[in-house]
C-alpha cells in the first residue's frame, strides 16, 4: 500500500461474533489501521488507492499461537510413531545439530508458508530466537518471539538459558515497529524443575511479560506430575506463581473440570492445537467444556514435523469438526466460533490488543480468498465456507500493519526461490553433519 | 494426449503399498494404459510425447467410494445443526424441488471440484442419474453410478423406483468407453423395508451388479434396526440377502466386533467417510479394527452439504489423523495406508479392476502435484507429504483413462465459467421456487 489511504470497495468482509457476520460493503486501511468498514460507501478522495473487492471474501489474518517453525526443517522426516521414539530417534538428535543459521532457513520456509496462507501473526517458542526475529522483521509479519527453555541440564547452563530468555525478551519487545512482541517461557513443567520454573516466574513479573509453556499434551505427562510433584500440571502451574503472569498454555489436553475451572478463573489462556494432538495420539482435548467454561480458545499448529503443514485454515476446520464428531454434539464449535479461535480470540491469547477483528481503530491485519471457485460455491454462507471449504492455497491477498506482504499469491518481502533451495540444502546438509 | 504414447521422465511417483513407495524414474502411457514405470529409461521413439516430470509428484488419481454430488449445490445452506432438523428443515425441502437440470449443474459443479482436486473417480447415489452420467461422461471422469432408492412411499411408487433404478443400471453400465459402471443402490435398511430390500437383491442378481447401501451411520438408526427387526443392520442385510452380492456399505461408523467379522467374511468394503461423520456428530468409525479383520475400507466425501468440500487429499489425512488421536496410537493407519485407501483399496472397493495404482497394465488415471512449494519442502518423504501436507489446490494435471483432463489447473473437458454462473443461479432458483 503506497498511499497512506486505501479504500476496498465491492467487498465481502467476515466479522464473527457480531449481528451481521458477513457484511456487503466498504472497508478503508490508513497507515496501519483499518479506519471504516460498513455497507456505506465512504467519500473516496482523489489519490486514494481503490481495491475492486468482488470475486475477494475478507477476513481477519490468521493467528497462530503455538509453534516451532523452525521444525519445518523436519517435516515429514518422521511420521506414525510412538512419540518418544520420534522424539528420540527423529527430532532431538536432528535438532541438536540446528545452528542459528538452520534456524534462519527453517523459519523463513515457516513464515514463507503462513504468509501465502493467510497467517498474519505467529507465536514461536524456541532456540536462536534472533534469528527468528530477524526472519519476522524482514518478512513484514507480526511475531510473538519466546526463547524456550529447556531446564533438564547443570545449574550453570540453565542459568546461562534463562539470562538468553531475558535478554531476547528484553531487546526485542515492541521491535520492527512494534510488530514484534516478546513472552517468557520455560519449555514445560516436566523439563524445568520448581525452583527454575519459578525463575522465569520471577523474570516475567521483572520485564512485565506474559509466560507462555507447553502444558498436559499427553496423559503420561499429567501422570508424572502428580508422581513427582503431588499435583496435576495446572495446580502445579498455579503454585509455581504462573497464573500470576497473564499466561497461555499450549495443548491443554488432558484436563479435569477442576483444572478447567482454575485456568477460566485466572484468565489462562489455551492453545489449542488439533492437528498435532492428532498426530501424535496425544488426544482430544475438551475444547467445548473450556468454551463452556470462557477459557479463551486459539489455534495453533504446532511444529510442521508434527502437523505437517501450518495451514490454519485446516486447524480451524479440525477445531469444528473433531469436537462435533467426539461429544456426538453436531452444534459443538460452530463455524463462526471456529473462526473467532482462529483470529480474535487468538490475539487476545497472545495479549496482542488491536489485532484480530474487522473493526475501526484495529490494525489492518487482513486477508482476502479468492471465492471465484468450485468449492465456495454457491455462495450461501461465505462464512461458512471460510471454515468448512477453504484451505490456505485459497488466499490471494495478506495484509500485515497495513502494509500488502502477499499478492495473487505471491509474497511481496521474502525470495521465495532462494527460501525453497536453502531449506532442502539446510536438511541435506544436517543430514551429513 | 494426442499421441498414442507419452513417457514421463525424471518424475517421483507413489507406489504405496511396495517396497520402494517412492520411485524416481519414468512411466509410459499408451491408450488407456500405464505400460511401464521403472527406474530405467525406456526407449523413447521418434514422434512419442514426453513429458518432464521434474517438479512433480505423481500418483494414482484418488477414488471417492460415497457421495451425492448434486449436493454441492447446498453446500453451506445448513451447518452446526442437528441431524434431524438439518435434513427436515434444510435438505429435504430443497432437495425435493431438484429437477434433471438441477442435478445436471450441482453434479457438474461438484465434477469440476473433484478433477481439479485430484480426483479421477466417483461413486454417485442420487436421483436424476440420466444427468449425472451426462456430466460423466462429457468431463471424462471415471464414475460409478446408481439411483439410490428410498422406499418409504406407496408400493407403486416403490416400483417405479425400482424399475428406474434397474433401466439405469442396465443402460449405463460400461458406457463412455467403460469410464462407466453402475451399481444397485437401495439407499439404506431403515429406508427401505426388507421386501422392498430384498428386491433390489434380485435385481443385482438378475443385472450381475455389485450392490451398496448407507449403514450404521448414527447409533440412533442402529437402535432403531434393532427395535424394529430384532437385528443389528449388519445382521439384517446378511438376512436380506445383500452380501450374497459384492457389496459396498457406506459409514460403518457404529459396528461391533461380531459385525466387523461378518463384513470382512462377506468382503464387504467399507467407504469411511471422516469428514461427513464428524460434521454431523455421527461417530467415528472403528477403522484400525475394520482393517485388522481384513475389511477393504475406502475413502469417500459424501455430500458437500455435510463436508464441506469435495478434498479428498483432505479426507486421507483425516482418516490418517482422527484414528491416531482417538485410538492413542500413533502408529494407526499410518500414511502409506491412508494413500492406499483413498486409491487402490477405493478402486477395489467399487469393483473397479485395474484402476488405483502405478503399474503395467493398470489404467492411465493418475494426477501430478506441485510439490516446488514451501509446504512439501524439505524433500524427506513425498508419501508423508502427499497425505500430511497436500490439498486439492496442489494438483497441477489429471489424467483419466489416459486422457488429460486437467493441466496447469485449469480443467480441459468442462466449461467452469459456465458451471460456476449456473451452479449460482440454480442454488438462488432453488432459493425461489
Amino acid at each position: 500500500m503506497s498511499s497512506n489511504k486505501t479504500v476496498i470497495v465491492n467487498g465481502r468482509f467476515l466479522v464473527p461474533g457480531t449481528a451481521q457476520p458477513v457484511l456487503s460493503g466498504y472497508m478503508t486501511i490508513e497507515k496501519d489501521l483499518i479506519t471504516y468498514i460498513g455497507e456505506v460507501k465512504p467519500v473516496i478522495e482523489e489519490g486514494t488507492q481503490t481495491i475492486d473487492g468482488s470475486r475477494l471474501l475478507f477476513m481477519p489474518g490468521l493467528v497462530n499461537t503455538h509453534g516451532h517453525t523452525a521444525m519445518s526443517l523436519l517435516r515429514g522426516y518422521g511420521d506414525d510413531m510412538v512419540l518418544q521414539n520420534w522424539l528420540q530417534e527423529k527430532m532431538w538428535p536432528m535438532e541438536e545439530k540446528f545452528t542459528g543459521d538452520d534456524v534462519y532457513w527453517g523459519t523463513a520456509l515457516s513464515v514463507l508458508e503462513m504468509l501465502k496462507g493467510g497467517t498474519t501473526t505467529f507465536l514461536d517458542m524456541y532456540d536462536h530466537m534472533d534469528r527468528v526475529a530477524e526472519v519476522s522483521e524482514q518478512s513484514g509479519i507480526r511475531a510473538v518471539l519466546m526463547r524456550g527453555v529447556i531446564g533438564l541440564c547443570p545449574e550453570d547452563v540453565q542459568n546461562h538459558k534463562l539470562a538468553e530468555a531475558v535478554a531476547f525478551a528484553r531487546n526485542w519487545h515492541g521491535k520492527a515497529d512494534g510488530r514484534i512482541t516478546t513472552m517468557i517461557s520455560p519449555h514445560a513443567p516436566y523439563t524445568c524443575p520448581p525452583e527454575f520454573f519459578m525463575k522465569f516466574v520471577q523474570a516475567a513479573h521483572d520485564l512485565d511479560l506474559p509466560m507462555h509453556t507447553h502444558m498436559s499434551e499427553t496423559r503420561r505427562e499429567v501422570e508424572q506430575n502428580a508422581a513427582d510433584y503431588g499435583l496435576r500440571p495446572v495446580a502445579h502451574l498455579e503454585k509455581l506463581g504462573m497464573f500470576t503472569r497473564p499466561s497461555l498454555v499450549a495443548h491443554g489436553v488432558h484436563l479435569n473440570d477442576e483444572e478447567i475451572e482454575i485456568l477460566a478463573r485466572y484468565h489462562v489462556g489455551v492453545s489449542h492445537n488439533p492437528g498435532s494432538n492428532l498426530k501424535l495420539a496425544s488426544g482430544v482435548a475438551r475444547v467445548p467444556e473450556l468454551l463452556r467454561a470462557g477459557v479463551t480458545v486459539s489455534l495453533g499448529t504446532d511444529g510442521a514435523a508434527s502437523n505437517n503443514n501450518l495451514d490454519m485454515f485446516e486447524e480451524m476446520r479440525l477445531a469444528a469438526l473433531i469436537h462435533k464428531g467426539v461429544s456426538g454434539d453436531p452444534t459443538a464449535v460452530p463455524a463462526p466460533e471456529a473462526l473467532l479461535m482462529a483470529t480474535e480470540y487468538g490475539a487476545q491469547s497472545i495479549f496482542l490488543e488491536g489485532v484480530g477483528r474487522l473493526a475501526p481503530g484495529m490494525k489492518a491485519d487482513f486477508i482476502a480468498l479468492d471465492i471465484d471457485q468450485p468449492h465456495f460455491l454457491p455462495h450461501t454462507d461465505h462464512l461458512s465456507h471460510a471454515v468448512y471449504s477453504a484451505s490456505a492455497k485459497d488466499v490471494a491477498h495478506v495484509w500485515v500493519d497495513g502494509k500488502q506482504v502477499v499478492k495473487h499469491g505471491q509474497c511481496l518481502t521474502l525470495d521465495e526461490e532462494q527460501i525453497r533451495r536453502k531449506a532442502q540444502e539446510t536438511f541435506e546438509g544436517l543430514l551429513k553433519r
